[in-house]
């Protein structure tokens, strides 16, 4: 993707914008959408701006049949004062060229990308919901799309930003949500792809979600594909403890996601003196400190929720009630402070946020 | 998917027929293709065999950012007198309907989608390329194709067959692979999804793949995710090895594919009186085997090739050549029986294949 400027193709037709107490989550698009193109030999060419619009695709594409697929997600929220604010868009982008590289997908250009991303935010500006709690979802995504069914990675891709108004996740005020400890089935493993952004790892969630949904649990804690003891993340959240005054969460350890709000947490406890660990964590200490009555408070981060409160997990047959079922005070504060950073009431010392 | 019958729309514009003496693999298509759709609440509809032709599909769907599919593979064979073959095509049906359950994607009925193979490939009955060797590769798959970015299973698919003339794997008779046992990455683990063919399980086999390919070395061969120890199978096969006279290959342990050429080797080898086992094999028992020399032959086994010849693996530092780089006689035997069956120089005494 070289420097070239992105042509611009705007609309002739406008959708209707959806109702904005109606929005749930990635089930309406904007007008536009971003596109480059990747052949190989020539490297990624041609983006463009272009109304949104059906992607057309040889039923042979690799991305149907092999899954080679990378994608992203972060937001842009609608100040106080009617500006627009990105959260930490490099670091997007930067992970998306961090599972490029596990996926064998040529890597990006990160800068043309944040401009390519600034372009379209602005043309579909109008679409930023401004209720509290709403914002733009903003799903950067790679398929490989060489119509051959060779098992090797494909020649061509096509890179595509696309963009959702999204609804408040905590409409009446936040709730503490129940997770499920999942027990049979397994999300990612050391060597695999856990640690990337791709599609499979989705896919093989779906099933041990739609247990612990039927069983009145919204998520899946997964752990470790090896011993099947030692903590890795929710569905599509990192996850947090507060277990005797210190905030712990698992190392990055080549299975989990590299979450951005995980990373700006760290950061924000650190800055607020609040003693903060990321080391293993075994499903035992979890129960261990339940049991001792160590176990304040728990949550999950990541950029869809911002935080979930955690009000139970559920492990074997063990139900583990955290701070009554209520969200904790350290939960509390993380929550008011990053989400005042990204809609601009609170400044930010931490340079994460970039203005249009 | 009910018992309706299946409308016909033939294309009007043919597409010339490649080089047979240059197929290649899954590169070439013919001129139509098999789709019925799924939606929630009405079950699989329409099934059609349409002209071949791009899918188009909004950028949300979540086939693209989630990767909910599956797929088949499988093979049509013109036979001596020109009669038309197919190898255990229910065997392949059923194992994508064990692939749907694992990624909550609603069963189809096994019984029309063979009738709706049947027919297709008699539209298409000019294609299947007659040189020795060469057969026409069949492709069915399931795509996600709801535009919601939720994570949770689609409330849509579409079930797709294609169709593509392959050349021979062994132009020049056959050659013996050499194949490296991957060390780092890991390709699927227990509680994963390494048993369904679903696309996750390859994309996260490319970076091996590459860097065996880089090395020189044509495949990788997986061990488990767990310990790192445990011979799995490789790339797109099955593998055996002939120990001290006895045929031995992994058990079927929940991370590997449900070979079909596996399967009916094993049903060949006993009914030939040939000891085989299907049980744990470490790669130190086969590094163990290597020096006290009772290390006979090795091969993969899988529909593209039926058989490959190991001549080579490789492990750590260790080179361990297999019969001198050339394919043993059991190997040359199972190769013999099985392509005599699929193209009918042999009786089928097993009732695996089918006549159109
Ligand atoms: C598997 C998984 N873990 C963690 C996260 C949280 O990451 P982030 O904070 O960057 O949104 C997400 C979602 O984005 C995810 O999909
Ligand atoms: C991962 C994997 N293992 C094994 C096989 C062999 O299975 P079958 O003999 O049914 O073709 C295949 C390919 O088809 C495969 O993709």
């Amino acid at each position: 993707m070289t420097m070239t400027e992105i042509k611009i193709e705007l609309t002739t037709n406008k959708k209707d914008k959806p109702d904005i107490n109606n929005l749930g989550f990635g089930r309406f698009f904007t007008d536009h959408m971003f596109v480059v193109d990747y052949t190989e030999g020539k490297g990624w060419h041609e983006p463009r701006i272009i109304p949104y619009q059906p992607i057309s695709l040889d039923p042979a594409s690799k991305v149907f049949h092999y899954a080679q697929t990378v994608f992203e997600g972060l937001k842009a929220y609608l100040t106080v004062d009617n500006k627009v604010l990105l959260f930490r868009p490099e670091s997007n982008f930067k992970r998306l060229n961090a599972s490029n590289e596990r996926l064998c997908i040529p890597v990006i250009d990160e800068e043309l990308a944040l401009e390519a991303l600034k372009q379209l935010v602005e043309v579909d500006r109008e679409w930023i919901p401004n209720a509290p709690g709403t914002s733009l979802y903003i799903r950067p995504f790679i398929i490989a799309t060489e119509p051959c069914l060779g098992v090797a990675s494909s020649q061509n891709f096509q890179f595509i930003i696309i963009l959702s108004p999204v609804g408040s996740y905590y409409k009446e005020g936040i709730k503490p949500v129940k997770i499920l400890v999942e027990q049979q089935y397994v999300r990612a493993v050391a060597g695999g792809t856990g640690e990337a952004k791709t599609g499979g790892n989705y896919a093989s969630s779906l099933k041990g979600q739609e247990l612990a949904n039927k069983d009145g649990y919204s998520q899946t804690l997964w752990l470790d594909g090896r011993e099947k003891q030692y903590i890795e993340e929710v569905g599509s959240m990192n996850i947090f403890f507060k277990i005797n005054g210190t905030v712990v969460t698992p190392a990055l350890n080549g299975s989990i996601l590299h979450g951005i709000t995980r990373d700006s947490m760290i950061q924000l406890l650190k800055a607020k003196n609040i003693p903060v660990e990321e080391r293993q964590i075994s499903i035992h200490d979890i129960t261990e400190a339940y049991h001792n009555g160590t176990l304040e408070e728990a949550f999950g981060t990541g950029t869809a929720a911002v935080i979930s409160p955690i009000g139970e997990l559920k492990w074997l047959d063990e139900r583990i009630i955290i701070n009554n079922g209520e969200i904790g005070e350290v939960t509390q504060m993380l929550y008011d402070t990053l989400t005042g950073i990204q809609n601009g009431s609170i400044p930010d010392q931490f340079n994460w946020t970039i203005k249009l």
